[in-house]
Formats: C-alpha cells, sequence, structure tokens
C-alpha cells in the first residue's frame, strides 16, 4: 500500500493511513453528548477526520470538553453546507437506521456494506454522512451521496443513538482492515468536481426552461444524482466543465 | 428451534425468542446518559433483559426518563450483587476494550468471540456483563465469568464509551440470528448453582486452613472460577450440592 505524506493544519507533515482518508461527517448535530461520543469511538477505531456541517454552536463548543476525545474534537472543522464537507472525496456514503422510507438510492447493509467503503478507502478519499439525531438526513442531503449504509436495526426500535451509529459503522469499517478484496474500479471525480458540474448545469438548464423555477429543489437533486451516477472519471470530469464554460460562454454571448 | 413461554412480573406470558435468554448486566453504572444509550442499543437489535448492579440511584432515575428506550428501562432489575444478577445463566461472558491488563481468563475477540455466546443463546440463558465507565469490572467481578468478549480497539483510544460497546456487542450478537452453526456442548449448571457451591465450599475450606483469612478475598475469586471451570452438568452440580451438605454436618457435628 503505498503512504503518502500529508500536510497538516500546523504545517507539519505525517504518514497517510487508509483511515485518514475517511471524512466522517455529522449534518446538524444538536446534542454535545453525541458528537463527543461520535469523536471518541472514531478515535477508537484509528480515524481522525471529523467534519460538521451546520452544529449548534452551544452544542459543539460543549462537545469540545468531552473527555478522551479532545485530539479528534480540536481538529474538527465546521462548515454552513454538506459539499463543502465532502471536498474531494470520490465516493460519498450516507448512513441510516433501517426505515421504511421510499428513496431510489442503493441501499447496502452492515455488515457487508463496509467491504466496498473499506476497499475504496485503500488509495482514494471517501465520506461517510450522519444525519441528525432528530431529523436524519434530508433528500437535499442524500443527493450528494452516492449509496446509503445501512444498519440493520429490529423494528421495535430502528432508531439509533447518533454516537453509537458512529461507533458501529467506524468498527465495521476498521474490522476489514487487513484482508481487502481489491476489486478493480476506477477511478471516479471527487465530491468537489461533481458539485461543480451540477452548479455548471444548473442556470443553463433553466435559461433552457428544462428546469422550472417552481421545482428547482427537487430537479436540482435530480440533478445531482445524475451527474453522481455518471461516476466521471477525473479526466473525464474536467473535460465536462470545459465543455460546460463554452457553452456558458455561448448563452451568454448569443 | 423450541419456544417456550415464559412468565413475565405482571404474570401474564409471552412466546420466548433466542434474544430473551440473554441478560445485559452493567455492573456500577454511573451515568444516566450510558443506562438509557445502552437500553436503547438492547432495543435496537431486539434485547430486553437489563439488570443493573450498584447503580448510583441518581443515575438510574435520571435515566429512566430517556426517549426511546422506556421498555427496557422500566422493566430492569436493580440489584446489590453480581451474583443475584446472574440468575441461572449457564453462560457468563465479561466485556472489555483492549487493554494491557494481565489476566488469566480467555479472550475472545469480537467478531468471531460472538458466536458461542450466541449459538448459546438458541437453547439457553447467558448474561453479558460490563463495568463501570471509570473503573472497568473488578477481579471479584471477573472471576464471576467463564470468559471475556473483547471489542477490539486501537491502540491510540482502547477504553471505550459504555453506551457504545453495549451497542457493538448487541449488534454483534443480533447479526448472527441466522446461520449459527449449532455445536453440541453438554448443558452446564448455572450461575447460580456455582456461586452456591462456591459459598458452601468456602466455610469448609476456611475450617480446615486451606483458606487463610489473611487472603480470603483473592482465594475465593480462584474458588469461585475453580468451580466455573468444573463446568458442571446440571445434574452434577445437584450431587455435590448434596456431598458438600453431608460434609458440611459432619464438620458441624463431629
Amino acid at each position: 500500500m503505498p503512504v503518502m505524506k500529508k500536510a497538516t493544519a500546523q504545517g507539519s507533515a505525517r504518514l497517510v493511513s487508509w483511515q485518514d482518508r475517511l471524512r466522517v461527517v455529522l449534518v446538524r448535530p444538536r446534542n454535545p453528548l453525541n458528537i463527543g461520543a461520535a469523536a471518541r469511538a472514531m478515535l477508537n477505531f484509528g480515524f481522525a477526520e471529523l467534519w460538521l456541517v451546520e452544529p449548534y454552536n452551544k452544542a459543539f463548543r460543549e462537545a469540545r470538553s468531552a473527555v478522551g476525545a479532545a485530539g479528534v474534537l480540536e481538529q474538527a472543522r465546521v462548515t454552513s453546507d454538506l459539499a463543502s464537507a465532502l471536498g474531494d472525496a470520490s465516493l460519498v456514503v450516507a448512513t441510516s437506521a433501517m426505515r421504511g422510507r421510499a428513496d431510489d438510492q442503493v441501499q447496502r447493509m452492515l455488515p457487508e456494506g463496509a467491504h466496498p467503503l473499506r476497499t475504496h478507502l485503500e488509495d482514494r478519499n471517501a465520506a461517510l454522512v450522519f444525519g441528525s439525531e432528530k431529523f436524519g438526513l434530508s433528500n437535499d442531503d442524500l443527493s450528494h451521496c452516492d449509496w446509503t449504509l445501512t444498519i440493520p436495526t429490529g423494528q421495535a426500535c430502528p432508531s439509533m443513538n447518533l454516537g453509537q451509529a458512529v461507533a458501529l459503522c467506524c468498527y465495521e469499517i476498521a474490522r476489514h482492515s487487513k484482508a481487502v478484496p481489491r476489486l478493480k474500479t476506477p477511478a471516479t471525480a471527487g465530491a468537489d468536481e461533481r458539485d461543480r458540474i451540477t452548479q455548471m448545469l444548473l442556470p443553463m438548464l433553466e435559461a433552457g426552461g428544462f428546469i422550472l423555477p417552481e421545482s428547482r429543489d427537487s430537479q436540482m437533486r435530480k440533478l445531482r444524482r445524475w451527474v453522481g451516477r455518471l461516476r466521471l472519471a477525473p479526466q473525464d470530469a474536467r473535460v465536462f466543465q470545459g465543455m460546460l464554460r463554452q457553452i456558458q460562454w455561448k448563452l451568454d454571448n448569443p
């Protein structure tokens, strides 16, 4: 396994392990204890990169004082939108407990569902996204994700505590650390490139009347998922952006 | 799988599933949130029987108001000693995170370690014992246990949050719910029978000078483990008790 150096926030360099390629992203967490518990569970299983999207400020401040996970929380990054938290992750996995929700997204169940994510982390970045304690992930959040990792909870009480869900997922990913079947899947563009393409397409499709103002939000989600399903190679993503820039120029200068 | 009726505290009867054969025992839990989280995780994976040994009273009262796990907590039983909480469990499994502690007890690692426990639950009772957040399980607690189930945490932060440890263990036991290789191991006496034998042997060995007052506690633990290692069949345990009663009578009436 190739080991690279990674620049940290302090400017120093350290060895990058496969664990460093995973971002754990908590979307709108409300409870400081859950943030602290998530950070500690990450540390328990060797993960360090925590991102928080729109956490309640009070919750985050209180969580920083959590016992035993200070390192992870001190380096945690806070963003106001999911796209920024995903960065260049070329695989974005949503998480959920068992739920009746009708959804067109691919669902993979733990423990088997951890395999493809672990394999991806062998040489590429990925993000694992957890919704808020009360509302889970929105349809908009889900449109940023490639598929959903589902925890096989029982019918009597399907909804899991956030900290415990993070612990379970980290445990399952970590325990596949030795023998991973190396699937040769082609490299795909990161979440940042895909989001850029979505953002470039949107005004064009609006201008052309393909997307109507009244259904903008749901069409935007469909568009983002469509871009995701293309599984564009990094090179192809750049070519696509070049084409879109040309078309936009033409639209602006008829 | 034979399904029996079990009398509940209310006197009604309901079907007994393999999940009902597991007691989750928390020894001296301090934090109400952890008790609540443990109860919720049990419910997530279909377990219902929770026992608390010497919980801080305040912690238990506060935990009762935990969201989403009211049923488990309302029916939770509180005892002042571990032996009573174990009842007739014929397999008693301690839990721990990775630790350097030198211990002569057999350690089994998750996920494989969940197999023998799950197999046992197919037709017999078992208990899964968790130590307090701060101090874990004492040597005295461990002497009641047959072996230790260890969660493979990393070196950087080996110690797990109590609620998350319960969640992980319940998840692993539950996910083996379908295909369990049926090992034909003979039935063994429950923890209650084993403890009775230990309590009967102790005064005899003290009277005979085999156990000295100054090392009573550690000798008692060794004795309890010795009785555990005998893996007495239920019938043999009763015969043993009969013999001990005779001997004690002879000692009292020389």
